[in-house]
């Protein structure tokens, strides 16, 4: 049955609010997610909301019936509220018709199969960063991304919106360096880093046989040592400006989309 | 002479604060900059701050003292504050050593001659990716930014901080579609959308004569019909996940690297 809420203190929306906060996200086991397309896409790649909301006027769109009606068959609860709390939920101004809380399937790296491609992201900080990395995954059909050591949040607001739905449809793996590397070798694969260095040969030289890992550094601090010399391969972009260094965003989906062409020419 | 500021009611520092606004940024003809390294990059592309700001126990530091000497030298204030108002101007917890305020310099299109690439963002809405895309043109050496139609400020806090410093290398221009089509017929320019467009092609089998204009569309609708039609070629990138279309940012860096890829090799 669809609930309908008026109050911003009733304890689901309290909630959900909170899962704009990491502790909070850990002890509810949900996550957020905002906005009906999304959503659907996430409905079609079998994700279900434990907790859907949607807008006052918005529960006559086919698809916001859809969402809803998946949400009860799986015994989830449905909330139909104004648009100012709907807004309260997610921090946006111009609120979405629908959010919704979802449980993460947190994956290990033992439960991965590298296929062709497979990202690795190193100390990431950054949530939009995370997202867009993810997109580009979806984008170039890569496997996975795989986040090393301490990194931010796959599911904080910021990466599932930046992600637009790929949190849904590409498998975010954690991992220490160690296991990284255990992987790498049981898997044969051949692990390429981004880094400015004397031994990196441009990125659109290099060759990228399956299973290709492409690993991208921390924003601030690129590559640490330990890993470029796991590597076996270096490679850079072209830096033909003052600056040394690209986003990491861009880094990795240039090489997510060289590593796509290189394989696709074969 | 370097003023010493310890109250956050100090004029100065709430003109400054108030940059994070764009009305106060047009009213006050002035932009902010954060980080002694892109103050110090910015100084040397020939950017001298109206005021400049450095926090308690900084001025030891040999590029402080040469921004402080510069500014002052400029007929600008240099101001020495607490971590803590530094942090009130900028909005960041961990406050930089130093912050910023520059004279913008306004751009008419018709004072650009496009040089081997240019760059062309169409109603660009998010400050994060002008910022990118801005860097992105600083490392592939590309003309300038032409920020076609009502787009995002780029000198807000945001765009600033996403560029890296790039904001103060790389032109940035606004612009009507009327008034970037007049001057592509002018310079015999080659302009080439990035568009999901069935008469689109792969963007790596795609020429890139000089002089290129390389145009991107707003992120949730892409490049209008009429901006379509006015393009030489369309070109797309693979899109083999759930999703159909890239970030904004991500789908101008693959543009600016193959057009940069494309030159080199001819």
């Amino acid at each position: 049955m669809i609930q309908h809420v008026t109050a911003s203190s009733n304890t689901t929306l309290k909630r959900l609010r909170s899962l704009r906060e990491k502790k909070y996200r850990r002890a509810e086991g949900l996550f957020l997610a905002e906005g009906l397309r999304i959503c659907t896409e996430a409905l079609d790649a079998g994700w279900t909301p434990r907790i859907m909301v949607f807008a006052e006027g918005k529960g006559a769109h086919p698809l916001v019936q859809r969402l809803v009606q998946a949400t009860l068959a799986d015994g989830g609860t449905a909330i139909e509220t104004s648009p100012d709390l709907l807004s309260g939920i997610t921090g946006k101004d111009n609120p979405q018709a629908v959010a919704a809380a979802y449980a993460p399937r947190p994956l290990a790296l033992a439960d991965l199969t590298p296929g062709p491609r497979t990202l690795i992201a190193e100390r990431l900080r950054d949530p939009g960063n995370l997202g867009t990395l993810l997109r580009a995954c979806d984008a170039t059909a890569t496997t996975a991304l795989v986040l090393v050591d301490d990194s931010t949040d796959p599911t904080s607001l910021e990466a599932v919106r930046a992600s637009m739905g790929a949190v849904f449809t590409v498998p975010c793996v954690a991992a220490t360096t160690a296991e990284l590397l255990a992987w790498k070798t049981q898997h044969n694969a051949i692990l390429t880093g981004a880094a400015l260095d004397p031994r990196a040969q441009d990125y659109r030289t290099a060759a990228y046989a399956p299973p290709a890992l492409l690993l991208v550094g921390n924003e601030a601090q690129g590559l640490p040592d330990a890993l470029k010399a796991a590597c076996d391969q270096l490679v850079m972009m072209p830096m033909r400006g003052r600056a040394d260094s690209l986003n990491v965003a861009m880094a990795g989906t240039l090489l997510l989309y060289e590593a796509l062409h290189f394989q696709a020419a074969r």
